[in-house]
């Protein structure tokens, strides 16, 4: 099947097209980019050099609509949406990494992200691509809007025990995640260079980040009007997000990991392990490794990911694979 | 006043000794190393020639107290109790940065430290040296017991708002603690090396690292029973500690900000500020910079400090100074 | 074919185990330790639960010769030689990581490793494993011996040179070579400590590294008494190596790249370059990147490698892949 | 005395405001930015607050003229020469960090910078500011042309050998230079954001950087036309300059050494090492460490300096005491 990647010159997109290349089941048939159409790809990240030296592409959506039949959308939100709605209603199967169709909620969207939602038509048939919970939905759609990155960290865990009741009601919920500097894209800033980024660490966005919105929204699926406090911070590291999750319960650590381990039994890319997570033991993976802590009425859950693989271009894969019925690991190890 | 760093050749040590070639009121008279007698501190610390040569002397301590003043201890737990405790005979003044003197519950340092206490007869005098928390009775003691790093960045915020009854009564106190590898200490093993380290975010200790009990303890003192769910974090970074601290109250931002603010009116290294704190603005510095935002009945506070630094040897000077009732800055800015 | 890796919990043999674990015709039957013999491998390398949780033998060479077609030596120098010698005579395929098989003259090998060589009649079996210089003898062997890291990254360049007599007689040539960490192995010691290491850059072996002798060594195959000025430097980096290699000629540019071109012509894994090399663009691949420029009678040669892939364990799969005439990417893209 | 610095919100200026708040001769009296005028410096710079809150004003230079008796620009080339001029007529003391007046051939400069000097009736009054060479004239100026980074730490060792003849003659010297990513500047860019420079290293400039001209047109004042073969290299740490240094020479380790200890005797900041010097060893100090070593007929010459302080802002400082006849080391220790 032929793939295109739309705006492929991120973070993301460079990762989808090395995923992309080696993937049995796919050929890279169109990248685009906005600023560097007429490149080589190569010439964009030398490192591609006798890998992809494909030539990047304009984002004329009606040229390249007719060059693939998959697209992984690695644009900016609200870009998105339009690209994704001229696809979708081509009959394409669309794989946004966007923001844009990851709340079902137009209102709760258009605060978030302080625009309007000009393809909230398509908000019904977006699935949501945490790859391991909305498996079913996932095979019944063309249409993937994936997952955040500290999100998946997040909702990946919590998601069962909530539907579970295994959260103490009335009772906070603390994520405090930490994220590679990667998560914050490659358009250079004040805070992305780094002199201001090495040998530091600063929460930023507290009590409003975007992701927030996010998170809550999709857990709200397990249980309703859940809410967590979000806190993310910057991480002299190129890639990865751990998370360090604070809950109450009367569960015991046992029936806590039964909870998600049930959940996502049989699946690979699940690791829940008995020792500390590490941001380390997942990098360059599409993995998300998960342990539960305990003491007194308090559990400590810690997951680690890599924010552009299982956080970003991978799980967007793993979804593609799902949707074609094929080993979801394919291209993946 | 003649000054000894005992133990000279750790992190802490080195820090120390910087310091008091620095401090007009201070003469750096003897520095010991049970590993490197007899060899140049500039031999151990190449970074030192020409500012620091003079020999390492062994840990004899009948030799070495005869030599200074005032003595600090950058010993293991243990040791330094003994060593302590024989300077302090001998009408000294010490400085302990070890864990010996820090709770004065014999049998709860008993517990966390897994060893029995000696000198417990000097547990009543020690002093914790939090500077801006303990001035009054740093002032009339011999015998400080340097507060710990990660407690430093936890305690000073918190203890002027459970003295004000700020935080909510039968509620969580979360802090999520991120060290730099300094903290670790200089003795090479498979998790500090830089392969192991670099590229990394890893948590450890969970519900399990001894300076919870510290934590505890101190704060116990402004309010019965308190306890904090503290996890710290080994961060890819020289030096610096940041601590995400999450309360319940109903108390706003600003009544937070007040208590701590009329607590530590006009002392200099206490910084609230109102943007986010971050671990490069303190680093090499004896400032510990608090930030507090609110939202529901949720409050996050935030705090930064250099953990070799205001979590170890500045704040043991800064001690010094507020003993020998002189400006508490002398040798610090 | 079954593999198995000697010593395979240091960051060559983790490396190793990967690769073997990706490919085609390679099917992991074997991994030793002699430290952690009874583990699993997942335990020493957490990173790979679930992708190799296979248990560490011990080094019996009599067991595990019959475990195995072909055996990755990832072993210390002295005891390869020794462990090679066995398998060698056994029938087996050696692919042996050390030094210990790469100098043909035992003197010099004797000189520069300081220890007697106990498997001399082998020197004249092994072919040194640059896989691209040394093809044709690699398919008639069945003992490689691994090319260095450093001696990898200035030889290839060099080679084509000083066999088209490009370099000027009696001048000099310099390589100022810069490593990742890893290149100092997992060993704990006061050098590899990240707050050592950290925020740091030093040369180390200035006109006493061993690998100047291998260089010297291979270089005089394709002229005689090639003699290089090789200055190794330890930087903050986990892995990569770039070298800057200096040389009097009077040819120009092309002819210089010419020579390196027509020698590599066909060799996937050898990019030669028209932008500057950075270790960040071959990193966690098989690919040495090359450029040239000149200007005078100076030309300088730069060139950068992943220390632990082409510099070590992907470079020894890629001779594997030459002995077994496959495609010589196999298991390494 | 009252000082100025002209575009403080560089890193160098952030530099030079430490400096001048901990100088005993000076008073920080007006800090000007193009950018950021009307923010109290501690507002671009957070880690200042409670250090200095000072607003900066416009780079108003009639206004500016009369708030200091010494003024440090560090402005862009172009932008300095202009300013220079006013504030050098004005009878001020004028500190130059750019590269306006570190060559006082007019047509060289121009070649090397593209533009024209429109201040060349004053190259001859200034005076180049490596402060352990130019130490009798620096006395006698009041406009002095800050040293480069580079240039310092090349400059220091071979100027005393090409007095001495040590170099053979028609022998290449280079000097192989890797630099913090601070030398960078803090303007955004794709080169120095995190994710590009991190765990990277290149060489930038081959044969091309302007530094180079500088470089050969001060070691020519030791030596006639001595070249220098200069490549920089982008290193991923903050700080912090290391070059490696390839001369010819018949003269043995201790004549060598010799040449550069006499040159220096009695310079406290200059230190000749018998180890290998190291970045580490330097940061955050005003220190240039020296060592050599000697083979055949090769010298290695390892410095290390602070970009930013022995690079720039603290040798400024060092050249201003000389100039007022004050110890050299007067705020800088």
């Amino acid at each position: 099947m032929k793939a295109a990647v739309i705006g492929a010159t991120g973070y993301t997109g460079v990762e989808l097209v090395k995923i992309i290349l080696k993937h049995e089941h796919l050929e890279l048939s169109a990248i685009t980019s906005e600023s560097y159409a007429g490149n080589k790809f190569s010439e964009i990240y030398p490192a591609m050099y006798g890998m992809c030296d494909m030539v990047l592409e304009e984002n004329n959506i009606e040229t390249i609509s007719q060059k693939a039949d998959v697209f992984f959308l690695c644009l900016p939100h609200k870009a998105a949406m339009e690209t994704a709605s001229i696809l979708y209603k081509k009959g394409k199967i669309v794989i946004d990494l966007s923001a844009d169709f990851r709340i079902k909620d137009k209102s709760i969207y258009e605060a978030t992200y302080n625009t309007e939602h000009t393809a909230a038509d398509l908000l019904e048939k977006a699935v949501y691509g945490q790859a391991e919970i909305f498996t079913e939905q996932i095979k019944k759609t063309s249409l993937i809007a994936g997952a955040g990155c500290y999100p998946t960290s997040i909702i990946t865990p919590l998601y069962p025990l909530l539907e579970n009741n295994i959260i103490d009601d009335n009772q906070f919920i603390i994520a405090d995640s930490k994220s590679g500097v990667s998560g914050a894209g490659r358009k250079p800033t004040l805070t992305n260079i780094f002199c201001e980024a090495n040998e530091d660490l600063k929460p930023y966005g507290i009590f409003s980040h975007r992701h927030n919105a996010e998170i809550d929204h999709i857990l709200s699926q397990a249980k309703n009007n859940t809410h967590v406090i979000f806190t993310p911070h910057l991480l002299p590291v190129n890639r990865g997000i751990l998370s360090t999750i604070y809950i109450k319960t009367n569960k015991d650590k046992k029936e806590i990991e039964n909870a998600i381990k049930s959940k996502y039994r049989g699946r690979f890319f699940v690791r829940v392990r008995e020792d500390i997570p590490a941001i380390r033991y997942v990098t360059h993976t599409n993995f998300i490794d998960i342990a539960v802590f305990k003491k007194d009425d308090t559990a400590i859950i810690v997951t680690a990911i890599d924010n552009l693989l299982k956080g970003a271009s991978a799980q967007a894969v793993q979804c593609y694979n799902i949707m074609q019925n094929i080993d979801e690991k394919t291209g993946l190890i």
